[in-house]
């Protein structure tokens, strides 16, 4: 099997993008990243999104983003996972490339939220859920992560106020990262005084709608010392999945999709959970970090809020997790959000993050990706190269 | 590089399947498939489908359809292109297959168009088009193909009633496919006195609103006999593609994108045109055949009508098309139809084809899958194996 590498990576500031189209953000993450791997063409586009359709009008994003992206005639196609879309165009160019049939395939994520209002949003994330047995019943996104939060802490014993420590660690850490969307720290006081979204998850438990692209170059690893001075080996990037509607699953609380893909790709990069120096996980919600940290082995089932609390998942702890503000601090456009976690990690193995959230000598850096309340998980285990 | 073949099919009739469900047609077609290959699980799952978010509220087709066809937790994701989705998820199969980190693969292809009122459709398909420079114009797909095929009459000094022979034939041989929606003849007089719809293009160059699904099974060629008695190797899968918006190309009536995945594939297996006995055309509208047969190399330029009014196109003819009814007779559900061209190819290919349509001795078949008006460009060659 051939291996490979990143080589190239490039992101958008992550905003409310109102004087800008989808294609534009897309075009700009794509020529960041190829000027980073200091290339002018690639053999394959693979453009991760959710919402284009419904929210612009506009289907068809391969071959639109690569004409746009000066690329035109080469192989593009759109890959989606609700919010699991961009790490899934990713795993696409890595099994294009480890094919033998491509030698450098660009992915690129994108999504453009704030194209109408926010009620339609809000109907067009209910997609990622079971549309005939979730949506129909009138259940939002929120509402299925609200109902997931409450079990929680009624199984776990745990307190709503003792979820902050997400919020605080990600708000903290994306005050440096200057493509965040929200550069300013969060108390825990202001915290416990947030509206109330869907009891029990309050607004800052909440990644917030936005727009951005992020996008990577993806190259054989024998070969990637050519195109950068930093290259990043894909260890793994392994797919999971489980039931989309939440009722369909044994234990709620326990994600098995997460577990799957993170079994899948630990097994695959031979390594260990506690090997892993960074995690840029999926918090959507508070209650998705927690739950992901469990079923990720990185935390026993009920702990991770604990753990949160003794400030393991600050850059230096035993942990770190959203090192460059995650979901809730970076934002979440959604179908762009799991290669922005890919980007961070390149940065983070590279020695590239901002010093304040810089993890020291990290070996491996891990992105999970998640569509959905789990059904659809992608994990990325990056490993630092050297000469 | 790794040797892939097809090794079970599955197609559901293609209807107006009002009491039906997206994801029911997907199972059936998956099921199916699997049961041709003789397999109970697979190891990942790539899903083409347009429009499911604007016609069904239901993105996330890749977790969802794997819950319901019995594969929870394996790999999928949605793979979309426009008409040309069923391909490309295809595509992606093969890819997955030839990196050597699945084994086994399924592709399906699924569409249900009849969800909402054909207004809704029509805008929804338009959404294969550029949205900020076509759609916004109020040009809708078929308009788009009006002013091809308006432009290909002056140019090339063809008149409206010789396109009747391609709907001629494409019903001639729809009446013997039982998964056909349409299965009845239709003469030059009827083509004649058709409805218009946007001239020139009437009712009979108009593939219809169908909906329906079909899947195949992929896996590696050297364990290919394992699973079938009639394994059929993917020659070449190769994308192509082109400026979305007709105006942004120097010849409208040359399809770049059809060239581009044309010329790869045929380099890909190793073959010239000529030795192509099926060819699965993607005949949307008549001037896309004509069109298709000229960029593939399959006709000179200008010369398609021709070919098609001296009988060439039969089921007896030099480069039989649309031999089980093409998009015109079979029907067109579009993110399902890449898919139904190549269970056709392999239904000839295996000596299986209705007997009035089956061509004799075919050694490869090739089906070619289109986004937009030649945007995304999928050309899948297949050929017999004999043990």
């Amino acid at each position: 099997m051939r291996d490979v590498a990143i080589v190239g990576i490039g992101q958008t500031p992550v905003r409310e993008h109102w004087d800008r189209g989808l294609r534009d953000l897309a075009v700009e993450a794509i020529l960041a990243a190829m000027d980073d791997a200091h290339i002018r063409r690639a053999d394959a586009l693979f453009v991760g999104n959710m919402l284009s359709g419904t929210l612009g009008f506009q289907e068809h994003l391969g071959a639109l983003i690569a004409e746009y992206a000066g690329l035109e005639g080469i192989e593009a196609v759109k890959v989606e996972a609700a919010c699991g879309s961009a790490a899934a165009a990713l795993r696409q160019a890595v099994l294009a490339v480890q094919s033998g049939q491509v030698d450098v395939a660009i992915a690129v994520g994108v999504e453009k939220l704030t194209e109408l209002a926010s009620k339609c949003t809000t109907n067009a994330l209910a997609m990622a859920a079971d549309a005939d047995y979730e949506a129909v019943m009138g259940l939002s996104f929120v509402a299925i992560n609200a109902l997931l939060m409450r079990r929680y802490m009624y199984e776990y014993r745990v307190n709503k106020e003792d979820f902050a420590a997400f919020t605080v660690n990600a708000h903290a850490n994306a005050q440096h990262n200057p493509f965040a969307m929200f550069r300013m720290p969060i108390t825990r006081e202001q915290y416990a005084a947030a509206k109330m979204i869907a009891d029990p998850i309050n607004l800052l438990d909440s990644s917030p709608v936005s727009d951005g692209a992020a996008a990577v170059v993806v190259a054989a690893a024998d070969k990637a010392w050519e195109f950068s001075e930093a290259p990043v080996r894909v260890a793994a990037c392994e797919v999971g999945t489980d039931t989309v509607a939440l009722d369909n699953r044994e234990n709620p609380l326990w994600l098995k999709g997460v577990e799957r893909s993170a079994r899948r790709a630990y097994q695959k990069a031979g390594i260990s959970p506690q090997e892993i120096g960074v995690y840029e996980v999926h918090d959507a919600f508070s209650i998705m970090a927690a739950l992901s940290l469990e079923a990720s082995g990185l935390a026993e089932p009920g702990t991770a809020v604990r753990l949160a609390n003794e400030g393991e998942i600050t850059p230096q702890g035993r942990i770190p997790i959203a090192t460059m503000g995650g979901l809730k601090g970076r934002g979440h456009p959604v179908g762009a959000t799991g290669l922005y976690q890919v980007v961070e990690c390149v940065l983070q193995l590279r020695g590239q993050a901002p010093a304040a959230v810089q993890v020291p000598d990290v070996q491996y850096a891990m992105a999970q990706n998640i569509g959905g309340s789990g059904a659809t998980v992608i994990t990325t285990i990056l490993e630092r190269l050297t000469k």
